[in-house]
C-alpha cells in the first residue's frame, strides 16, 4: 500500500502519529520558508506542511496542481483550524515525499465550479470526474443502487441477468442492431428493456425478479436523453396492481430514508390519468404546489356557466378555456404581464396570448378582457376558479390538446416563479388507470400507450372489438411520478395467449408477424403462465432527482453528447474494411 | 395477492390455519374418491388433498401437469409424513380452487432429470428453467452476486457503471460492432471488458471501483464459451500486487463461506508461472492432488542422470521427457494400459504412445521399456520420480510444448480416474509472475499475454529494448485458479505515458495507431495518474465451479448455443430493409 491513512480520516485523536498519505495536489501555498499543500483523494482533503528543510527540495522539484504525491509525516494540531472540512483540526508535517506522477496543467480548474465549457469537460471527462460535484453524484448513484438492492433482496427478489444480444422486434423506438459474423447477413438487437425476458422468468416460476440493467434506444436525442440508459427492472408473480404499488411505494420510502434521510410516512397519493390531465394538464403532475387547472370550458363543453352569457368571440370559438389562480401576483406590472404573453407565444407553447384577471387586495377585479365581462361575470369566473384576493387568474383558450399542454407548462412556470418547486421537497404520487391505447396521429393508428404486454382492465376487454371505443379502454397500468417527473411505470401483464393475440391484432400486427416476432412469448403462455406484473424505473433520472439536479448526464460516469457521440473516445468511428468484410457488410456512400 | 402463503413455508405449527396458495401442478394422483396434488412454486412443494366433494369438480375440469392453480383450504397434519421435503408433515385440505391458467403437456418432463434433449430444452428455455437444478443454479448465481457485492461494499468499493457503446479497438479478440444511424458509416463497439474505463476512473480518483458487468467477444465459440459473458471487474489505486492479492483472497474466502459454508483459513498458495508450467504443465494447476510432473528431460536438458546411460532412440531424440507417478495403479491390466495408449493418441493429445513403469507392491519394477533399461536404471528413474510401491510411472516423450501439454492432460485424466478431483473440495491458488509477452506463432509476432495495459516488472523494463529477450520479461500479473480452472486474473497497470507508449510500440503499434486507438488513455496519464491495479473474474465460470458443475450454460438464464444463436428467440435474424437503409448499410450477397 502506498498509504497508511486516506486524506479524509485524520482527526485530533491521531495527533502525534506517523502516517503516509497519497493523493492529488489541490493547492500549493508558499509562505516564506514553508509551504502548505492540500492533498486530495476520494475521501477528503488533508493539509500538508513542508517545513524549511523540505522546502529546499520543493524548490528543485516544484509541485503542480494535480500532481500525484505520496508523503510521510507526523499528524500535528493546526495553529489555525478550518471548521469547513472534517480534517480541519490537524495537518501533516511532512518528513518525506515522493512525486508518484506529475501532471500537466489541467485544461480547466478541478473545483466545485469550474471554468471549463461543456465540450472541453466531456473530452477530458476523467478530469471533470475529479470535481467534487461529479464525485458526489456518482457516490449518490452508487448509494441508491445499493439501497434499491438491499430493499429488494430483503423481499426475496432475485437479481437475474437477461441477455444483451437479442432479436430485433422494433415497436415504437428503434433498436440498435449488432451484425453477426457467424451468421452473416443476420443481426442481433440490443434490448430496449428486458420486458419479455422478465415475463418469461415469471412463466418459469422465478416469482420475484429484479435487475439494474443497461437498456438501449436508437432515438433522435432530445436534450438529456442518452442512447444507453439504466433501468431498475422488476417483476412479480401472483400479484394484483395493489400489491405492486405497495411493494414499490415501500422501495421509494426506503431509498428516500436511506439516501436522503427523508422519512415519508403517509401513503403516496393516487390519481387517475383522467384526473391528472383534467387538473394538471399532464400525466406527471407536480403536486409540490396546488394551483390546479380550472376547466372553464373543456372539449367544447362549458363548465363555468357565466361564459354562456358573454359575447367574446375568442371564448365562444375556443374548444377549451383553462385557468389557474396564481397566488400573490395581482400586483404584476404591465411589463411582467407582457413578459408572460411573450412566454406563452414561444413556439414550444404556441398560444396567441394569455388573459389575466387580477383579484385585487381591496376586493376589486381588473381584467385584460374588461370589454367583454362585467364585474359580476368576472366575480363568477373568479369564484369558479377558487381565486382569493391577491391572486391573478391566467386564462388560456384554444384547441383542447394544445391549450391543455400550454396551461400545464404555464402552471409549472408560475410555480417556478413563485419558488414553489423546491428540490428538497419530495412529493411522489401514483398515476393510475392509464389508457391502454393512444392514437399515433402521424400514422393514424392506435399504438400501445405503455407496451403491447400491458393488460387491459378486465371489464374493458370487450371494447377491444370496437375500434371506435379504443380511447375508452383503460389499462392496469401505473406510473410513479416525483416532483413533476415520471420516474417509473409498469403494469399488470397479459398472461393468456388469446388475449395477447387480441392485443397484437388490435395494434395492427398480422398473425404471422406476431408469431415471427413474439412466438416465444405466445408459446410460453401455453405452458402455465401465472398472473404477473411489474415496474421499471429510470435509474439515471431517479438519481438526478435525488441529487436535486436536472441533467442525467451529470449522474453518468461516461455519457454521450447530444449527437450520441462519446467525445472522449471519439466514438462511434469508422471500422476496418476487414471487419466489415467479415460481417458481410458494405457501407453505402 | 393471489396467496397468503407460499408452497415452501407451511409446517406443523400452521395446522388448523386457513391458507391460500398459488403455484404449478407438479403431479396429480387419484385414489378412489380423493385426489392428491403436489403444488410447486419457487419456494417449495406442498401436498394438496381434494376430498370427495371437490373431486367431482375435478372430474369436470381435470388438472394437468404445469397448470397454474390457486387453492384455499385448511392446513392439516399428514397421515403419512414425507421427511424428504420441508413441508412433508402437512398437507392442505382444499375447500376451493381456481385454475388460473391451463397448460399444454410440456415437451419434456419438468423434473430433476429430464427426458428432454439439449436443443429442445434450449428452445423451451422457460420450461427448462422450471427444473430444480436450473432453479438452484440461478439462485446460487444470485447469492454469489450478492455475496461479492457485500464484501466489496464493506471495503469501500463503489459500483460505477461504464458504457456499452464504445470505440472499436480490436486487440486480440474481435469486437461486436453496432452501426450508428445518427453518424452513418460509423460504428460503436461493445466492450470486451471495461478495462480502460476502470483505469480512467482511477485517474479520476475513484480509488476503489467494481462492477458486475456484461462483456462481449465475437470469437468462434469453443464448447462452453458465450459471446456475452459476465465479469466481476475491480480496480484499486495506490496499491501494489500484494494488496490486491490480499484483498481478493479475502473476497474468495468470504464467498466460499457465505455461499458454500466452506471456511478456508490458510493463505492461498502462490506459485510462479514458471513453477506451474514445470510441475503441472499448465498455468492453472489443479492442486487438489499432487502427482506433480517429473522433468526427466526438459527443453533438451537431461535432469534425470540415468537417462544418459540408456540407449533408447525415442528418449535420446526427444526434446522433453516427462513422467508422473500415479498411486495405486501398478496393477493396471494390459487392457487398461492399451486404453491409456489410445487416450494419449487422440488428436487432442497427439502423442504416439505412453511408456509405463510399474512399481510393484513387492518392490520389483516392470516396464514397457524393459528392453532398454536394466532394473537399476529403472529404480533410479523411479527414485527421481519419487514413486512408491504400488505406483505406476507414466512417461511421455517428444517436443517440449506438445509433450508438456499432453502430460498436463494425462495428469488430470489420472486424477479423474482415481477420484482425486472432488467437486466439493476447493483448492484455490494464485499463479504469479506471468510473462509480459507471448509469441503469436501464427503471425510470428509478440502479443500481450494479459493485455497491453499490464505493467512489466520494473527491473525488466530495460529488456523491452531487446526483442530477443522479450520471453524473459515478467509482468506484475496474476491469476486466481480454482481446481484447475482460471477464474480470474489481473495486473498492476502501467500508469506512465512513456511506458505505455513503449508497450504499444513493443506490440508493433505505430505512434499514430496508438494515438488513434488509445489517445484518451495516453492523455489521461499526463494529468496525474496514480499507481493502480486490479482484477477481473469470470462470473459465469465462478458460479459453475461453486455449483460443482462444468458448463457455464446451466448458470445463465438465457444462453446462446454453440453457434451463437438464441434458439428460443431465433436470434440473430434478418432485419427490415428500412432498418438497413437508415443505417446506410448493405448486406453483401
Amino acid at each position: 500500500m502506498y498509504r497508511t491513512k486516506n486524506c479524509g480520516e485524520l482527526r485530533m485523536q491521531h495527533a502525534g502519529e506517523q502516517v503516509t498519505l497519497a493523493g492529488w495536489v489541490q493547492t500549493v501555498r508558499k509562505f516564506g520558508s514553508i509551504t502548505f499543500t492540500d492533498l486530495r483523494d476520494r475521501y477528503g482533503i488533508t493539509q500538508l506542511l513542508f517545513n524549511e528543510a523540505l522546502n529546499a527540495e520543493l524548490d528543485k522539484t516544484p509541485l503542480g496542481r494535480e500532481f500525484v504525491l505520496q508523503v510521510t509525516g507526523k499528524v500535528i494540531e493546526r495553529s489555525s483550524k478550518n471548521s469547513k472540512i472534517p480534517t480541519g483540526d490537524i495537518e501533516v508535517e511532512v518528513t518525506q515525499f515522493t512525486i508518484l506522477n506529475a501532471s500537466d496543467v489541467p485544461p480547466f480548474t478541478i473545483e466545485e465550479n469550474t471554468d471549463g465549457g461543456d465540450e472541453l469537460r466531456m473530452k477530458y471527462r476523467y478530469l471533470d470526474l475529479r470535481r467534487p460535484t461529479l464525485r458526489r453524484n456518482l457516490e449518490l448513484r452508487y448509494k441508491v443502487n445499493r439501497s434499491v438492492r438491499n430493499y429488494l433482496d430483503t423481499l426475496g427478489f432475485w437479481d437475474i441477468e437477461t441477455p444483451f444480444l437479442i432479436k430485433s422486434t422494433p415497436e415504437g423506438a428503434r433498436d440498435f442492431v449488432v451484425p453477426s459474423r457467424m451468421n452473416q447477413g443476420e443481426f442481433y438487437a440490443l434490448p430496449q428493456s428486458p420486458q419479455t425476458f422478465k415475463q418469461l422468468l415469471m412463466v418459469s416460476g422465478y416469482d420475484r425478479y429484479y435487475q439494474i440493467v443497461k437498456c438501449f434506444r436508437d432515438e433522435d436525442l432530445r436534450a438529456d436523453r442518452q442512447p444507453e440508459f439504466t433501468q431498475v427492472d422488476c417483476e412479480m408473480s401472483f400479484v394484483e396492481q395493489e400489491d405492486i404499488l405497495n411493494t414499490f411505494e415501500g422501495l421509494f420510502k426506503h431509498v428516500f430514508k436511506d439516501v436522503k434521510g427523508v422519512e415519508i410516512t403517509e401513503a403516496f397519493p393516487r390519481m387517475t390519468f383522467d384526473d391528472a390531465m383534467w387538473h394538471y394538464g399532464n400525466d406527471k403532475p407536480d403536486i409540490r404546489f396546488e394551483m390546479k387547472i380550472q376547466n372553464l370550458k373543456a372539449t367544447g363543453n362549458v363548465h363555468c356557466a357565466t361564459l354562456n352569457g358573454v359575447d367574446f368571440k375568442v371564448f365562444n370559438e375556443a374548444e377549451t378555456i383553462l385557468a389557474i389562480a396564481v397566488p400573490g401576483t395581482s400586483d404584476y406590472t404591465r411589463k411582467q404581464i407582457d413578459e408572460l404573453t411573450e412566454w406563452v407565444k414561444r413556439p414550444q407553447i404556441g398560444m396567441t396570448g394569455v388573459i389575466n384577471i387580477k383579484c385585487n387586495a381591496d376586493g376589486t377585479l381588473k381584467s385584460s378582457v374588461d370589454k367583454f365581462f362585467n364585474e359580476a361575470q368576472l366575480k363568477e369566473v373568479a369564484t369558479f376558479c377558487g381565486a382569493n384576493a391577491g391572486d391573478m387568474i391566467l386564462v388560456l383558450a384554444g384547441a383542447e390538446t394544445r391549450t391543455r399542454k400550454a396551461m400545464s407548462e404555464l402552471r409549472l412556470e408560475m410555480g417556478n416563479r413563485l419558488g414553489l418547486r423546491d428540490h428538497d421537497v419530495y412529493k411522489p404520487l401514483w398515476v393510475i388507470d392509464f389508457p391502454l391505447f393512444e392514437l399515433d396521429e402521424e400514422n393514424n393508428r392506435w399504438v400501445a400507450r405503455h407496451h403491447p404486454f400491458t393488460s387491459p382492465k378486465p371489464e374493458h376487454i370487450e371494447l377491444m372489438k370496437d375500434l371506435s371505443r379504443y380511447a375508452e379502454i383503460k389499462a392496469n397500468a401505473y406510473d410513479i411520478v416525483l416532483n413533476g417527473t415520471e420516474i417509473g411505470g409498469g403494469s399488470i401483464r397479459i398472461h393468456q395467449r388469446d388475449l395477447q393475440e387480441k392485443m397484437f391484432a388490435a395494434l395492427g400486427m398480422s398473425k404471422e408477424e406476431a408469431q415471427e416476432k413474439f412466438g416465444f412469448l405466445l408459446g410460453a403462455f401455453e405452458y402455465g403462465a401465472p398472473p404477473h406484473g411489474g415496474i421499471a424505473f429510470g435509474f439515471d433520472r431517479l438519481c438526478a432527482l435525488l441529487g436535486g439536479q436536472e441533467t442525467i448526464r451529470d449522474f453518468i460516469a461516461f455519457p454521450k453528447n447530444n449527437s450520441g457521440r462519446d467525445v472522449m473516445l471519439d466514438a462511434p468511428s469508422a471500422i476496418d474494411d476487414s471487419q466489415l468484410k467479415e460481417l458481410g457488410l458494405e457501407v453505402k456512400a
